[in-house]
């Protein structure tokens, strides 16, 4: 099938674009804005490095690169309005992987209402996935730079279930709950968006999404905020279903937990008072909160760990996996 | 070097960020905007498919990447305003490569005054660079869809050099003027903003950039618009370095200039009344106009070609080269 024919065959999946608006088929999309600040995450999913197609689907790749950009706008308080992506496909690619592929990212382009307004296609040796977010926000942005020495530091939900999963995958376990669980949690990540907008309120001075690990991110913020931490790693809230199974996957739940990185959380600061009130705005959305320490003028430490003598945390994208 | 150690490298080569702007260093980039729409381009270049790493610098991909980019958003009549890479590197790439990459990125960005706001790096097998510029528009956005029967098409510049430079390079013609003129062209190819920010205030009705081969982006303007042509080949304006040097070449200037590609002229559509004046306003920013044929209600017709009955027009991403 020749580019253009493709090219016709996804802007068909697509659909058509709102009133006033051009996705897929012109020289580049037009989409409408009404908010001063627009947002710009974009992220590539590399297959060999960021996938393994033995276990992982085209539907799954769509998804994830969709979701893992969503989350960096989330994490900047922000909107997700609009997907564009540039995938590099080997010769021998079939066709099936690329209505999977678009399945995924149209599927998760639609969980958070998010527009599919155009992309590229070239050949390659190697499947190659380059997702960029456009999205907005009206209000100021929520950096990493903003923790202030005295707030609390804060996680939603639970960590160790991404890495989780990817052992389970690698190892070949049978996806039978509660592995399906972490399965899901590696393949199929959630942008916690609406809980990003849920917190807003609550006076956010810092915040960033957990990808490459909790200890790294942490590390990140504090060193983009200018300050130290005092974080106790026995308040994180390790994923239920990888406890369960750690022993029979032969893992450290709390050291994937710690480093395991791909579970979109998100990690923030903000004054200790509004604790209770955030606890229960997330809750209102099923989500979990942890207090995890304070931040500090000192030192950046996370248990007996000084982040600042740490090398290697969490995953560098460009050592061999 | 590490992926922070990398991105490190990469914000400092990119410069601060505008006041009240985020750039590299967070979650996702954060840019200004006035304007009530907002334009998206995307383009990737792999290597071995779109560049040869035999006769292209690490400054040519990133020159050329931007600049296809910032075409795509000319043609639309927007401005382009911020960019964002993502990009494979296999772990055999030099840093020298991937300082040249950012200087050509960079110096293509100014250039245009395009802030690179952002990117995101991984490992590969190839080296894959992935561009996206967004930009915006206050007036309503030129689209390919818009001719109307009886309007004039008309072309900017030269065609053919860009594939003439091609050839040469592949050939390993000396880079000797006129050579050199042809690869600068293939290599460093030049977005027509400025001009097609002058042609606006003319009607045009429809426009595209040439990025495929005349033949098939004239097929592709038609068909958007619903509309038939009758284009007369021999009014095309042929480069003339590559008339001077096609018979040394051994190539055909005329079939480059139809079907060569990656010149990254303007396309467009317009009441043939507004020719003279939008001659003079492109000649006041150095640019030549053709006057190539008129869109009619019948058939599509380049000469004696029906566009409609050819395979295989120009260049198709997901052939071999």
């Amino acid at each position: 099938m020749g580019e253009d024919a493709l090219l016709a065959r996804i802007a068909h999946r697509i659909g058509p674009a709102r009133t006033g608006e051009v996705w897929a088929g012109d020289d580049a999309a037009v989409v409408a804005s009404a908010a001063s600040r627009i947002l710009i995450a974009t992220d590539l999913m590399v297959e060999g490095i960021d996938f393994d197609l033995s276990y992982v689907s085209g539907e799954d790749i769509g998804w994830k690169v969709v979701a893992v950009n969503v989350s960096d706008i989330a994490a900047m308080g922000g909107v997700p309005r609009s997907v564009v992506a540039g995938v590099a496909l080997p010769p021998e690619t079939k066709l099936s992987f690329v209505d999977g592929f678009l399945d995924g990212l149209v599927e998760a382009a639609a969980e958070w209402d998010v527009a599919v307004v155009g992309g590229d296609l070239s050949g390659g040796r190697e499947i190659v996935a380059v997702v960029t977010v456009v999205g907005d926000t009206a209000e100021p942005p929520l950096l990493r730079s903003g923790a202030r020495v005295g707030d609390g530091i804060f996680v939603t939900g639970t960590l160790g279930g991404s890495a989780g999963g990817l052992a389970a995958l690698r190892a070949g376990f049978a996806r039978t709950r509660p592995v399906v669980d972490l399965v899901a949690r590696h393949l199929r990540p959630r942008a916690r968006v609406v809980e990003a907008a849920a917190l807003r309120r609550f006076g956010i001075t810092a915040m960033i999404d957990i990808s490459d690990g909790f200890a790294l991110d942490l590390r990140r913020l504090m060193r983009a905020s200018g300050t130290g931490c005092l974080v106790d790693p026995g308040r994180l809230a390790v994923d239920l279903a990888l406890l369960e199974v750690a022993d029979e996957l032969q893992v450290d739940a709390h050291m994937l937990a710690l480093h395991g990185g791909e579970d979109f959380e998100l990690l923030f600061t903000m004054d200790r008072s509004a604790e209770e009130d955030a606890r229960d705005a997330l809750v209102a959305v099923g989500c979990g909160l942890a207090f995890v320490g304070e931040v500090t003028d000192g030192g950046r430490f996370l248990g007996d760990i000084d982040l600042d003598k740490e090398e290697g945390l969490g995953w560098d994208h460009l050592q061999d996996p």
